[in-house]
């Protein structure tokens, strides 16, 4: 980040027309992402929505409550605009990209096995980290995949510890038994490559390809300095492999929501994040991140457009 | 509410392509705006932000941390587009008017009386009720005028009991000793008029014209099935003299935020309100309203625009 254009945006923050601080998180949100796009007066005119897809070998154990073929169909509807975050990311004037990862080659059973093999994960970080547009402005980054929160609690558990059951949710909508058994693979998971290595190993060994693509463009937009709003559970779980290699790698970062999937508020206290809404979603496709960009763009839209004190003529500046 | 409408958005928010109740409140928020608009597959094209200014005669008591000559200069830099609400509004694609409501006649001092005459109270009620466009299909109504947490604290103890102490709060920065000065302020107007009758009484008692003028807005949009996202503190006070009235009468509104100030969150649980944001603004103005505007919005984007699962080919429906 840009401290000159930090301490630029926090001194205009300080004399707009409103009682000191009255704007909320609305006033520390503009002056981090002023820091981070190195602009002490940033507007935002790009928001780029990423929806990544995949597959998951670990669908096999039946731990999701829809079939697999459920996320070629869901590509095709993001492609023909009918999902809900083509609506979201039109309402937010983001663009919205789709990208499918290798969708008829699902990743391993990590039940038995590694995921993805290093190439594999090489691969899909690579493709997310091409994905991003170097002129956005802002970045979003969602994924649909059939089974994904499955390896995104192992993710979970082996980067943070405690008990599989901590960590593993009902997804999109599984029943107790249903739970249980999720719970055993996510279990099975971590017994098996919980103990492997740092976040990047972790993330191969356990993850999927949409996952690693996340992580990749989140990485991709630090170097580009363009702020990301996180979504959901799984972008958390794609975002905490990067936190367990370097420290400050989500200081780009801002949780945008927190879903109602059971973990996620749980990982986003692990990585220091407080979410910007909270409205019981539990989608992915990026939906509460896009859902985010609003408020966002309107703190911006504030620091950018309000007057002065001096220059409304207002008194107690 | 229209039950058809209702029935209608239900049924095809059941058949869009997520699993059910993925899109959490806001699939609660569209049937809600569809109900109220009798609209099965409703669309927000022209919402519409009204703030209303007032000048209180309780701030001879030194209840605020800004002079009263700042509720004109504000109103000016409403009319000349500089205030967070100019902006939050344009964000939002909401057009924005502004009522000053006899600013060189304050409300009397409640401590020694009726803030306002009936006269007075039935004029502020109409200008509120007059100052909703029929043709908006989404109301926030805001206020501005230095010193009315004051008198909105007086109302909620009035109307819903406790101590001053449980409903008196910072507004826009007092420090310990004036926050005990507005407490005292605030406990002598509900030993004045706290019993004197229901919550137009007490509305016209210890309240103030742009309070009154919120409560008409909000009552006209209710004949004319206009919903209405709540603000802040001052805005749930007025919201609560009706509620006060008539127990369904603010059915067709909803909570746009949490407000910093503390007793707000006390008033939304009386109203039974859950907050769609909780931000930490404490700016008034209407701006947590019209930030609430975009959630809206989205939600009734994905509600009209989604494919069914049908539509789109996708297993799961």
């Amino acid at each position: 980040p840009d401290n000159a254009a930090l301490q630029g945006a926090a001194d205009r923050n300080g004399q707009l027309t409103k009682p000191p601080g009255a704007l909320g998180r609305l006033e520390d949100l503009v002056i981090w992402y002023a820091a981070w796009r190195g602009d002490s007066r940033p507007q935002i005119s790009a928001p780029q929505v990423i929806v990544f897809a995949g597959n998951h070998g670990v669908t096999a154990q039946g731990v999701s409550a829809f079939p697999p073929d459920v996320t070629v169909q869901m590509v095709m509807n993001f492609e023909h605009g009918g999902a809900a975050i083509n609506q979201l990311a039109k309402a937010a004037g983001a663009t919205m990209d789709v990208h499918a990862l290798e969708l008829d080659r699902p990743t391993a059973d990590f039940t038995a096995g590694p995921a993805m093999t290093e190439d594999e994960l090489l691969q899909a970080l690579r493709t997310g980290w091409e994905a991003v547009d170097p002129k956005a402005d802002l970045l979003v980054v969602g994924e649909m995949g059939i089974g994904n929160t499955t390896p995104a609690a192992a993710i979970a558990c082996a980067l943070f510890g405690g008990k599989a059951a901590d960590w593993t949710g009902r997804g999109t909508g599984v029943d107790d038994a249903g739970l249980a058994n999720k719970t055993r693979v996510v279990a099975e998971g971590v017994a098996l490559h919980g103990d492997s290595g740092d976040g990047l190993e972790i993330l191969g060994r356990l993850g999927g390809r949409e996952i690693a693509a996340m992580a990749g463009a989140i990485a991709a937009a630090r170097v580009l300095r363009i702020p990301v709003i996180l979504d959901g559970f799984i972008c958390a779980a794609a975002a905490a492999c990067l936190a367990d290699v370097s420290a400050g790698a989500l200081d780009h970062t801002v949780a945008g929501h927190q879903s109602a999937e059971s973990a996620h508020g749980a990982v986003l206290d692990k990585l220091g994040k407080q979410p910007l809404l909270n409205l019981g979603l539990r989608l992915g496709e990026g939906s509460g991140g896009a859902l985010a960009i609003n408020i966002l763009k309107s703190a911006v839209a504030c620091h950018s457009g309000m007057a002065t004190f001096a220059e409304a003529g207002v008194s107690g500046g």
